[in-house]
């Protein structure tokens, strides 16, 4: 048997989080909460399972939810998407992300990814004959050279993948690079796959720029969201994106081959509870908090930092501490030290190491004050 | 914007179920029970949020679901498939199937394929650059002749998928179906994909034939079941495929990059409830009383046909009736006559049209009993 995709291993998550378990240590390598998503979402799902949506949604998506889905977008980036033909439910982000790659990119295709990048992307694109071409963000910033994208462009470009807030930095996309990206690919037909999974987790007062409100990117995008990262509760698999319906129509036939639909019960629920904005305006305030308690707690310990702008992950660089690379360092912190995180060079496919670990602050008090002494103990 | 997939439409499946919601049809087209799934298992699910399994479940699925699979398929095939590292919880069969035919499906391959076949099977070998190879199944029984097959293969066949029981006919594979393909497949690299979402609904003493069971096809074959069928939730989108190790670390690779993970309460839920194995031994005499309750109020109406062997769908033959083909007739029969039903034309790429349509009787005997009155008035 040859394998189509020889050097993609274990995802980082699920290694991790398996040594987390085996060595009881906290976790705050993968990207989900420790705390309890709310009951009364719960109590939607199963009010929906006792009302009887237990058979097959309508393949995009339970109607109620992509309205709420357009409504949602409408109010925070004051653009209509119609929900009959350009909003589709996936299930979970991770699945929009691979649909909307493989709808369009074919042998020989280039699709532009800045490094770090989240894992799926560049396996997707060589599944489907693509050819990944990096562009490393540039400083403590992680900033994006657009004078080094321009120059990446070629003839074979079919898409460029975005991601903001992104992770596993922690930094955002601002109104300036959202304008140059915008006449950088005015007059091609590159296509624009914007993940914004956590576009409510943004904090000291900025705004989310999403691809959604800028009409010569949107025209070209695909923008794809999560509704586990936004109401904590990454376990239910839910996520969406929208798109132009003549680029939606060929996502919507990937999504017919990859799942067909998406859990009836929780898609009922997430309907409903969508329809009070306060449950997602409320979370850049809530993980806001969380992070300067982490980072309050760390201040004065041997890692330094840039605070986290976006996401609920925090990079912490360790070269005053050893020059181990991540990865080692990363498997003596769970095994020695009970503590789990992700080495950030998973994230390039090179496996750069730039002697950091990304943790993720979505957890209690209680759990980020015990990470918090591990890290002080150095 | 050029389509990877120009042949695909929106599935028959989602035209059909709107036109009977539009048309305030009885709906026997697309395959789902109108009766519900079992309260205890709904509480499953309820309980299992509440105990707060509402974070990412492992990607390759809960590890007492994957146990209890394992012993399911033990009790009723005698084989041992290891739950760590031989079985996947998918986002329903489908998601199964996708992946099976991504992870080894290259540009250049052929695949063979049952005609008429479910509609995915085509569309997902096309993605991936492959060649299906279509054997048209014989006669009224739709059955497969061996001597076609062996002269379909090539040394590009990489895969050739079966489906039993069978939709949309309703027949099933033999012991000695499954010993001729054994034979045909010795010494050859060519691996079996075997849909097995129906194993449990099979008729009139008649033992299901899992690839599972038969050693020399095993050790090559990706088994895809569906808990949705099985349970009376299509709608909870859960599904598993099992397959030896080599096959199966290569099917999670792309299962990390379509969905990751599956829903986690329901994942706990049906854990829970599979350690019960009349839960799912009772389906056969339950969907066979269905089968045969809904046969008897046609038996003297102009529609013609062979009992169902298997699966939750009949098909019934209406050349008696009129000369329209089928979608035609399909699309007068939910529009003018409030029924709706699945022409079994769909199911061939070249849309050759046989009198069938297939209608879906996991449904009440109230329905049922509907449904037949307007077949009886023709
Ligand atoms: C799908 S598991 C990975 C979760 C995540 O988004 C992350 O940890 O970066
Ligand atoms: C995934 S929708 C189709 C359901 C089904 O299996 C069928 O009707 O054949």
């Amino acid at each position: 048997i040859s394998s189509k995709l020889p050097k993609s291993e274990v995802s980082i998550f699920t290694v991790m989080s398996k040594m987390a378990v085996d060595h009881n240590a906290i976790n705050l390598s993968q990207g989900f909460p420790n705390f309890e998503t709310d009951k009364e979402l719960k109590n939607l799902v199963t009010q929906a399972m006792k009302e009887g949506y237990n058979q097959y949604p309508p393949a995009n998506g339970v109607h109620e939810l992509r309205q709420e889905i357009s409504k949602k977008i409408e109010g925070l980036s004051g653009v209509a998407y119609d929900p009959v033909s350009e909003v589709t439910v996936t299930s979970g982000a991770t699945e929009a992300l691979f649909c909307a790659i493989s709808a369009f990119v074919e042998k020989g295709d280039e699709v532009i990814v800045f490094k770090p990048a989240y894992d799926t992307y560049e396996p997707t694109i060589l599944l489907n004959g693509g050819k990944p071409v990096q562009i490393q963000l540039k400083g403590k910033e992680y900033k994006i050279d657009w004078e080094e994208v321009k120059e990446a462009i070629t003839s074979r470009t079919k898409m460029l993948i975005i991601n903001t807030p992104h992770n596993p930095t922690g930094t955002i996309l601002s109104e300036a690079d959202m304008k140059e990206l915008e006449s950088l690919l005015q007059g091609t037909d590159i296509l624009l796959l914007s993940d914004e999974v956590y576009e409510h987790l943004i904090f000291d007062g900025e705004e989310h720029q999403s691809a959604s409100k800028f009409p010569k990117l949107a025209e070209r995008a695909i923008v794809c969201s999560s509704f586990g990262k936004t109401f904590h509760n990454t376990g239910w698999k839910t996520g969406y994106c929208v798109a132009p319906e003549p680029l939606m129509k060929e996502i919507r036939k990937i999504h017919e081959l990859t799942t067909f639909s998406v859990n009836h019960p929780m898609q009922r629920a997430y309907a409903e509870y969508l329809k009070n904005p306060e449950h997602y305006l409320q979370l850049a305030h809530f993980y806001q908090q969380k992070r300067d308690f982490f980072l309050d707690l760390i201040r004065d310990s041997k890692f330094s930092f840039t605070p986290s702008k976006g996401t609920y992950f925090q990079l912490l660089n360790f070269e005053k501490i050893t020059t181990e690379n991540d990865v080692i360092f990363a498997e003596r912190l769970v095994k020695k030290h009970n503590l789990a995180s992700i080495p950030v060079s998973v994230f390039n496919i090179d496996r750069k190491d730039h002697h950091q670990l990304r943790f993720c602050f979505a957890k209690t008090g209680d759990t980020l004050k015990k990470a918090a002494e591990i890290l002080c103990s150095f």
